[in-house]
């Protein structure tokens, strides 16, 4: 079976940069048709910049890189400096990039890519705030119908929130650009907090990446001792969350997941509650289900996979 | 000391009838200065009737039930039958009751005996739709201050919904008077799904009040039984959750229960998240704390609580 | 033709005095059961001082005023002394009223004296914020089908808004209030700033109200002296309108006022427009008409019925 | 002075197409650099027909029209055939066009034109629903700073609504893309129903188009014969209201329109409000002007105009 073909839209963020190491590094499953960037935990400049830089220290910089949005739906954008540092990807030291951003828009590469491709042949994941995939909806409708599925980390129920006690950092910073993916009709898998605050990376599960001894492996283990002070802090819990490499994961072991076929809804109207990924996880509407809505997963399997995937790079 | 003097706002409801029961079984700790009837579970004359059923089958005719809101601020009610059965508190069969109700509006009931006690010493224990509370704060305001405190059952925060995704029964019946009382200023402890989904009447608890052989004791094992249907359906719990009696207990035994002292805002704006309890439990916010939002108890100290004290009725 | 029996609920307020004057001259046409007062224009303490001197100035001490609700529901209250000054009846300076305030609650006098009287007997006249009229009919939802009609002052469609670019001030204030009262059923007569803008005090009616030479008429043109800076400074016009005497001047008068029986909704969900009088005059929704909402008034017939009426007093 | 470039976007609609006509039969004041089509009026593959129809009657095929967006943001398409019948141009009977329609998308033809041009030197002339404009202001936000002047027509406030109680059609089908549009920075004219509803065709002066005997001067009254039908019938006006010639007639004559620089904000939150433009005419709220808030016209000069000009195509 040929690879899957992927673009990963992403604004990296150190859970990013590992959910992008993944993919890469598993070629014989997943082809990487290129990144997608958009402003999100920092602002856009920086997403491009840390994709590239993403992209070098897998030893792959012929993988193509474009920008995108700079900014959300018709709001101002919110950034996530206090969970990623300043430049968005704290912890190691990686290089200044080598290799370019491509000159065509991001929203433009997703549509003529799609629209290259046979129907049904290409996968979206979607790692940050939905604005590129929502405007590529919004330019050329046809291409939803050619999408052959979303899996996107985003979102929460019984998690509730993060950036506040309703949303979800993604879906917060754009929720009309969430409205219109979670709305238009495109097969949806998500990831919500759920799920990825049970993919928490322990103290022995860093040393095993650590251990890699490889630039992938070690910069994963810094970027993870940089990210797990925030959510330690706050939540108390044994270590960080690797949220957006449940996507990739997904992809290549989708059996390690459970969840439900379920109506998921976004809150658009209020401040309150803005953002928020109402999940009718008990059924207790009638609304049609547009969603797989994640709710666990085998955390020790996910983690073999993924330093076992690392130790490739 | 003497007992702490508390008014019951409640639609019974088969667990407001144990909340209740609970309460008039411990004399020495607290005086039921009334029961205030409210539109919920089932409309309010049934509400009124069910709550002096309640009266006479703890024996305590003597009690004085009042009638209040039939309907909830600016919207139109909505009941729940598919929990509680027609009547409101299908199971025992239960007679006709023969104490009187009250003239006075329940409204009035409230306002009167919060001016006419010292301030701070009476308790407000609602266990239903905050209207009648909020009714009474808004016709009388200097009363908010002569409360000593709010023990409520209503809301949601991890457990999110049961009547929506997003909102619970009590507080999704009248959103606005729970914003009322919420807002108030009035001291507030809050017993949200988080909690009352933990206090679950597996069938040996069941059976324990069934063995005391009591009036009380078998109806309250009949309740159960019916009660109990619905959640198991829907969450595939071990037994249905007695979340009114998770208020009287904190009454006699706070020291089962532990929360946090956070901000709690219900949302009013929005259809599809409309009564939402948005509790800062992770001080993602810089708003105010209002509420203690109590999130985990002691369940077999709870059922040992409830226990031995139906069977002193 | 036995005079028609009113309840004036209102929050005096110069244009109020006016209102409440010109019923208290009309004793065949209208018999004044009470004055009920709420918090609006300035707090109830001063609307409540405020009614009986106006009732004093018309020689009718013997009217009875009640004291209502001190504050909208749900939200915090907003005045407008800027408009009224300080007093809320700036302009003439009026006696210390030596009429008692009576002990009933505002709220529960109207409840009462719709029980007591015939059905379809009893006129409610507001003039303010609609917080007593919403919390008797949310008490005693009951007397609802007992109202013969509401005249009130409130709204605006073409005119849109005095106090927010979308909303008039007396719904504006409690726009929650405003919606039970416009979906409780009660056959409704809304007299918007589109009638009470046309309906305004030229130097020429001024001086003809000062012209009476009683205590009545100079009081009236002192009070419109100082209540007309503002409308004139802030939109140019010829004089100040006289909002609430159009309610009164209705029950005397219909034959002067033309409308359109339509539907009329409030804005309760959006801070931008909250409080926003949806008036479907021009019939573009299906929604089913609730209110007769006043467009036109001759101006001239008004003034010479307002005139003509003071003179007796 | 050169000519004043211009995009038109636009959803033809009998009005558009006088918009268009006006404005190329104007070359040494307006420079056409392009027709964006947008779905509004009626779907996009009947905008994009009619606005190559209208360029044909104007005899101008050399223009070039682009298609733009097909639905709004996050929301389904409302269209007003009941206004403008099935084909967007009922009224008379224009041949199936010869020129052809551009390949590129409408947003990026936005894009690329201002980023080609000098600042400030394009003028952008939306006449149908946002869409296209605020998807060019997301992608490419440099464009913002470089656009010269957006003279748009849409919105209400004293007139408040035509296609529901309190929204305009232009601002109702996009809501979202409004917002983007007026929170944006670029210096906004707006051409409110409030002065388009002066701009009547009354029978005089659709009888001087149809004298010009031109193929356009025919065409015009007859699309006015059928346009007018429907402000007719709702109204009662004594003709139709040429809402979109408005916007050229403004680059011709500015001095015949008068206006306030105001704040205006788009209703995006409450459905019953929906699009609303909350124009602070009135300067109640200390909102930050963000648009020159048109309110008359000279109507008589705006008609000379309009024929003069016509009469050279």
């Amino acid at each position: 079976m040929p690879p899957r073909k992927i673009i990963i839209d992403t604004d990296p963020g150190q859970d990013d940069a590992v959910a992008i190491l993944l993919a890469l590094a598993s070629p014989q499953e997943i082809e990487v048709l290129g990144l997608t960037c958009v402003a999100g935990n920092v602002p856009l400049a920086l997403t491009a910049l840390n994709a590239r830089k993403v992209c070098e220290l897998a030893g792959k910089p012929e993988v193509k890189v474009f920008a995108g949005c700079d900014r959300p739906l018709g709001r101002a954008l919110v950034t996530a400096e206090h969970v990623h540092g300043k430049t968005g990807l704290d912890g190691p030291d990686l290089p200044v990039p080598q290799m370019p951003l491509q000159d065509q828009h991001a929203v433009d590469f997703i549509i003529d890519t799609l629209r290259a491709a046979p129907p049904k042949t290409v996968t979206l994941c979607p790692l940050g705030p939905l604005t590129n995939i929502a405007m590529a909806f919004e330019k050329a409708p046809d291409i939803v119908e050619r999408v052959q599925e979303i899996v996107l980390m985003g979102g929460a129920y019984f998690e509730v929130g993060n950036i506040t006690p309703a949303a979800e950092f993604n879906i917060y910073v754009d929720p009309q650009a969430a409205h219109i993916v979670f709305s238009s009709g495109a097969p949806l898998v998500v990831m919500p907090l759920d799920v990825t605050h049970k993919a928490l990376v322990t103290t022995p599960r860093n040393e095993a990446f650590r251990a890699l001894g490889t630039p992938a492996g070690v910069a994963v283990a810094q970027m993870t001792d940089f990210f797990e002070r925030f959510d330690k802090e706050k939540y108390g819990s044994a270590g960080a969350p690797l949220h957006d490499p449940c996507v990739t994961a997904y992809l290549l072991a989708p059996e390690i997941f459970s969840g439900r076929h379920i109506n998921v809804e976004i809150e658009t109207a209020s401040e309150l509650t803005l953002g928020m990924t109402v999940a009718d996880w008990w059924r207790v509407t009638d609304r049609a289900p547009n969603a797989l809505f994640i709710g666990d997963l085998d955390a020790d399997a996910f983690f073999s996979l993924l330093t076992e995937r690392l130790a490739r790079l």
